[in-house]
């Protein structure tokens, strides 16, 4: 889709584009968590991050799989939301000299990513069940529980140990 | 905060960094709304848009009471990550022809909004509490209600109208 171009007539093209936009982010997730797992020192932390990479390479596939359904190329649009939240946790991470309040940086990032993750596929969801796409519905939803998921395991890693640790 | 000017030490200092980002995106906000409300035909969603832009307005007070309390200056810092949601938001409604397409667009953005402060919010107060300003807690916690009822609303108001008037 291009800027301004006027392509999106219809539900279903908003549906194709978002899901395009959705895998661009989803790619550009699995680029920046070996980043955040080489900045802790957690290694709580760590291994999250480490689970939830082998997650979103799984909800790559998902999409993948969407794509393929839905008879459409494998093509990613720009997200200029999901560039905006990492180069802002680049930024904070990057401002940070504490070690243990560099983690509450980063969890604070990754769950910023998450309810970003949670507000799209909530929006994906409802528009397949629009269009009577009862398939895609079952594979967004594996996706969205999972995110939902990871953002209740920061929010338990957080409030435990590493904002303690922090202040 | 300068871009690698290492100057967050402590957690106090990462929670006023977040503080004044947060200060930044709810006015970039307050910007934003007005130009969806402009761009929809839905008088429900334009209304909705009306009513959280007074919210909005409130959450920029809550948050310069808070900069008072902690006797901090009246700073934003840039958010690349509330700059991004907007551009995205821009573009793709941008794109589309049709006015209940566009409806359904603008109701993913605003929920896209929603959830990066249900986010931030979630994270200031666990930072408050760690650091015992039970005050500061008390005022964010009330935005925190506010976004994510909005969020229930525009999930609502996209389920039962717009997303039906648009496939």
């Amino acid at each position: 889709m291009g800027l301004f171009s006027k392509d999106i007539k219809t539900m279903n093209d908003l549906f194709v584009h978002q899901l395009k936009d959705m895998y661009y982010a989803e790619k550009q997730i699995t680029e920046a968590l070996p980043k955040m797992m080489e900045k802790t020192t957690s290694p709580e932390l760590k291994l999250g991050f480490q689970n939830h990479l082998a997650e979103t390479n799984e909800q790559v596939k998902r999409l993948e799989m969407i794509f393929r359904m839905q008879g459409i190329s494998l093509e990613e649009v720009t997200c200029p939301a999901i560039d905006g939240i990492i180069k802002e946790a680049n930024v904070v991470s990057a401002d940070v000299t504490d070690k243990s309040v560099l983690d509450a940086a980063l969890v604070a990032a990754a769950q910023t990513v998450e309810h970003y993750e949670i507000a799209r596929y909530g929006t994906l969801i409802a528009w397949a069940k629009e269009l009577g796409r009862v398939d895609c519905v079952k594979i967004l939803e594996q996706s969205l529980e999972e995110e939902k998921a990871t953002d209740r395991k920061l929010t338990m890693l957080a409030e435990n140990r590493i904002n303690r640790a922090a202040a």
